[in-house]
């Protein structure tokens, strides 16, 4: 099955033999965007809390499914984006499922840490209330002990 | 506030008087795509269970707040798409979150019978599990009695 997609693949372990590629059941149930993306949604496995959506290319979904840690597509780098390479928050795969039209990806993890580049456990620490959005969780972690003085997270692009 | 957006608005629930739009400090936060969209994924508020992922604008997002039913945009019909009008399924908003980034939504919410137009609880029942895609839920109630003989459901366009 060949995809459209500008990213490497991801070294030795996402790399199928010739002919053989064991995503591609996979891959074929799922409709990639104009971009060749498709977006996922992050859950803690056991607890049900939604911890983030990012992207990912057929090479990311053939790594993620490889190696059961979690690897997405950045669109702001154009490339792939191995969740906690840089932090430490590696995301563990429990399970991928597709959804009945194939657009979307819920990804069941074992979060290690946190999965904001802001030190929260969840991306959607902001809600809707009385018309103003309010912060409903604080950082568990300082960005800067994430990623250094820089202090440069990864937003989901 | 100003947000192109080629669909009506919700009517009177969703009309904002002159001047004073309910919805303005929560829009500012969004960053919408390039088509003036924003994913939003729907979560069971109690269970946890993530039922689907569909697509808003800023007049559903409106809507949706000012009359706490989730009203979604539908990028195959090009307008607003009030979940449950034709099913009866409907869902009831109990909280919006925004994400870090401001590119994706998280809608608590309460379902009413299920939220797939399959006819199943949530949108993710098929699971990769040894390099093959499994269906881990049936339907608990058929397309037909949801939609009429025509069993035209809705997918998330």
């Amino acid at each position: 099955m060949t995809q459209a997609g500008g990213a490497q693949t991801g070294g030795a372990q996402a790399a199928a033999p010739e002919g053989a590629d064991p995503a591609a059941s996979v891959l074929a149930a799922i409709r990639f965007d104009a971009n060749g993306l498709v977006p996922a949604i992050a859950q803690q496995h056991d607890t049900g809390e939604v911890l983030m959506m990012a992207w990912m290319n057929p090479d990311s979904i053939r790594e993620t499914l490889a190696t059961a840690r979690v690897c997405y597509y950045s669109r702001s780098r154009g490339g792939l984006w191995r969740k906690g390479e840089t932090s430490g928050q590696t995301q563990h795969l429990r399970e991928l499922r597709v959804d009945c039209d194939g657009d979307t990806l819920l990804l069941l993890v074992q979060q290690d840490g946190v999965a904001c580049h802001t030190g929260r456990r969840s991306c959607f620490f902001r809600a809707a209330r009385d018309g103003d959005l309010v912060e409903i969780a604080a950082p568990e972690v300082s960005p800067e002990a994430l990623y250094g003085q820089a202090g440069c997270g990864h937003p989901h692009g």
